[in-house]
């Protein structure tokens, strides 16, 4: 929720005459999006989202982000496409930052989930593994559990400010975690980040999907991992397992789950649990003075991942044989 | 900048289906206007803006400002014009809260004051004096001479945290003021808070003026005054002496200021300084851990307070005899 840089309307002009998309009749910050300025631009042609990729985001990284957009948006897969300009270029720079234009998706985020959203996202994210397939570039994800211990590091000693133990606990779950981690399971390119303020629907069918600016190369079902996550847990903590089994349901009736793949879920959503709380942690630690943006509570990811540890394994997620 | 409330999809769609606007597409919450909640709406017939009223507006002011804005939109002023429901209301409540759905006025706000701008603003502030003539409700200003006072005395003993000798300059400043202030000028409704993020612009010609959650009763020159403050300072603090002819001459073509306007706007000028000065000091002092909005700097408006303080009467400002 923030726009960082306020753009004049010179350069506004400047910038939009780089396309064939009309006058400019509005543009607006929206209060979406906490790693880059947002507006919603309308012009003589329509909306668009224009968005001025700030620090967080890694300039290098663009062309896959961008291109991921296109190669997906080609495959019918619903998401936003960068529009181009008329000298064929997606990404270019606006008040010194880069930006790029993209397509304006209707639809609306769930802000109470209900177990056929779970499904759609489901069977999206399946969709998105699918459509993914042949795209050319690949992409490290920066917060793979190879960063985790780094991450740990540079908080464990203020992490018991949070809640008493709280080091001891991320470190007795990481040796758990090096210790456990599956084998090499399918994988390919994963979104990594389909929270619900990403997954748009109109009514309870799902419109599409956005913000693919964490996307990167994965296993499958670390992005359900992620999804179980951040779909099936109620606002009291609770894990709700019918929402759990309409994901897998979804994901499952476009591309079905492997027996390792559902094997390693209980593992691979502890790992997505630590992760968050991990990132959740370092932000709330490093949250500067008078920012924008309020940090997230990391605990919320400790319950998580407490349900998770004390799972008996797929049968807890709705998984496995009848 | 800000979204307060979140509202749900349900609540949303209840909501909407007040209106005959057509099935929801999009509603994104935009990071404009700091006393509400925001939100751009799209539906199948177009854009709207969706308002929700927290705190720090009184709902037994909202009849006026939406009357006010009924009334101004029918002769032909370019502002919002709240849209009615089937019921014909304009005010209802969602998610708790007063919230009403207004047009969408397409247009940019200036980030950079031209001379043109000035021209634009002081022709719609006349036109908007004389469009409101005959609207039957009433406000006092929340925030006139009378509460300047009381505002000082809950800010000034810690005026002096934010600069040495700040609350003996604000004690003699409205000394000064309670001396000096004009006997009765001609008056209806004003604005109150035509800053440039409250002007619409498509490229120099004015579009539309939004934001009228601060018009009240009270003299038009004292509408001028606040301009002068808001459009006419550049970045360091200078005095532009164009733009402030611009403004006054845009006012001049469509009602002609009096010879008793003019002369006392210099000490309107010092008094609507000492008012912003006043509330942005209150709000620095009291602004929440974590809020959403980053206080605005009170010292601005003591520098301009000094400018008109050493200003030698109307010729300081373009004005008066040629």
């Amino acid at each position: 929720m923030a726009v960082y840089t306020e753009v004049s309307d010179e350069d506004l002009e400047t910038f939009v005459a780089e396309y064939d998309i009309g006058d400019v009749q509005s543009c607006k910050g929206i209060a979406e999006g906490v790693e880059n300025s947002n507006y919603l631009l309308s012009t003589e042609r329509g909306n668009f989202i224009l968005t001025l990729y700030e620090k967080r985001v890694d300039p290098a990284d663009l062309p896959f982000f961008l291109g991921l957009m296109d190669h997906l948006a080609a495959k019918d897969f619903p998401c936003p496409t960068p529009i181009h300009g008329r000298d064929g270029k997606a990404l270019r720079h606006l008040c010194g930052k880069p930006a790029a234009l993209i397509s304006f998706l209707s639809g609306l985020w769930p802000k109470r989930v209900a177990p056929e959203h779970c499904k759609g996202v489901g069977g999206a994210a399946a969709k998105m593994h699918i459509a993914a397939d042949g795209f050319k570039l690949t992409r490290k994800n920066g917060l793979d559990r190879a960063t985790w211990q780094g991450l740990f590091l540079q908080t464990k000693e203020r992490a018991n400010e949070i809640e008493t133990g709280l080091a001891a606990k991320i470190e007795a779950e990481l040796n758990f975690l090096d210790n456990n981690w599956p084998a090499k399971l399918p994988s390919g390119i994963i979104h990594a980040d389909l929270f619900p303020d990403n997954v748009f629907f109109h009514h309870n069918d799902l419109s599409g999907v956005i913000d693919f600016y964490f996307a990167c190369n994965g296993s499958f079902a670390y992005e359900i991992a992620i999804c179980l996550n951040a779909w099936c847990f109620e606002d009291d903590g609770g894990f709700n397992v019918t929402k759990a089994a309409n994901l897998i349901d979804g994901y499952n009736a476009v591309r079905p789950l492997t027996p390792a793949e559902i094997a390693a879920l209980p593992l691979l959503a502890r790992g997505s649990a630590l992760r968050f709380l991990l990132t959740r942690l370092y932000d709330l630690l490093n949250h500067p003075e008078g920012a924008l943006v309020n940090p997230k509570d990391p605990l919320e990811y400790l319950k998580k991942l407490k349900f998770h540890q004390s799972a008996k394994g797929p049968g807890a997620y709705g998984l496995g044989k009848p």
